[in-house]
């Protein structure tokens, strides 16, 4: 694709760069913006930097945040106990959603991957460990694993488990099995598997 | 959606502004940008400024350009006398990439579109017609009108041959037609039927 600027290529080389953006759709985001108003691309770039410069990950659970201490872990009316343990922030948002947790969290900022160079040291583990250790902000009872249920996740699930077993903690993780709505037949064989072998009461 | 921080929230609302991007993608090119190096994210920012502090319209094809005049006007190299009229700038790319075409071009900025407000006066169409009328910045030989086969690229196409009729000038448009490398049964009946209604002498 030959562009026919400097500066229009400069501005679809950055804009390609996002992930997921190929080459075509950042032409039409920059040729797009070329068409706004000034103040509104201003407004988009200023709110771009301000990500980089006024954003902050909470101190306690590394979620992002405005203040250094993020609402939910200020929050005294939580169930501060509780600490469900997620890879990232859309997940945080994810449970939040449901309004069935009323604990805290820790974002992990990923999941053990050596095939993409991410280690125990890339993630926020020892911080986790740390929190359980020291109970600041608050003593841990409980730690709920909610990484997702690939071979990435299950190695960091397995990792975080074994340094938190000595400590003493409960250690749980999210139930598995057939989506509400979902017909059977539709259901992968691992899922309904692990729906039959925890079965729980019925509620008549 | 409830973002956790309203400076996140802020760059999502900006960034779903974009054509084609919603909430859901505009989080993560947020996130992901909150985690890149902060020169980086200047760069995006200011190549983003820079398009609407830097880019001109070039004075007489009004297709992006870094100078008044574009390079292609300003060619000497160039068929001067044929103008191909285009809607956009992506379609200036499309043919400049052929490398089958070596005249100027006239980039229009859309076509009519009542339903979309679009009307004649938002086009660079007085300009086209001027630039028959005076031969500035070379006398116009022929224009070939490219816009697309939509009724309102047909509408378009008929206000600007209207308006150039009188002017002597010749009027052509592109050819359509199978594909190339297209299969007969898989061609639309219209461009098939275009196609035979047309058909040139086989060159053997």
């Amino acid at each position: 694709m030959t562009l026919p600027s400097k500066i229009l290529e400069e501005a679809v080389e950055q804009l390609a760069s996002l992930p997921g953006v190929g080459k075509r759709s950042a032409l039409r985001y920059a040729l797009f913006l070329m068409n706004e108003d000034e103040s509104k691309v201003r407004d988009l770039s200023e709110a771009l930097m301000h990500l980089k410069t006024h954003l902050h990950h909470c101190r306690h659970c590394h979620n992002v945040s405005d203040t250094e201490v993020c609402p939910i872990c200020s929050s005294e009316k939580r169930q501060r106990g509780i600490i469900c343990v997620v890879e990232n922030v859309q997940d945080v948002m994810a449970v939040e959603n449901t309004q069935q947790y009323r604990g805290l969290y820790h974002v992990l900022g990923g999941v053990i991957s050596p095939i993409d160079g991410i280690g125990v040291g890339d993630l926020e583990i020892a911080s986790l460990i740390r929190r359980v250790q020291t109970g600041d902000p608050a003593p841990v009872e409980e730690v709920i694993l909610a990484l997702p249920t690939t071979m990435e996740g299950d190695t960091t699930n397995y990792y975080i488990n074994k340094q938190l077993q000595p400590l003493g903690v409960k250690i749980t993780t999210l139930a598995r099995g057939v989506a509400v709505g979902d017909s059977l037949d539709y259901t992968d064989e691992i899922t309904l598997g692990r729906s039959i072998a925890h079965r729980i009461p019925f509620e008549g």
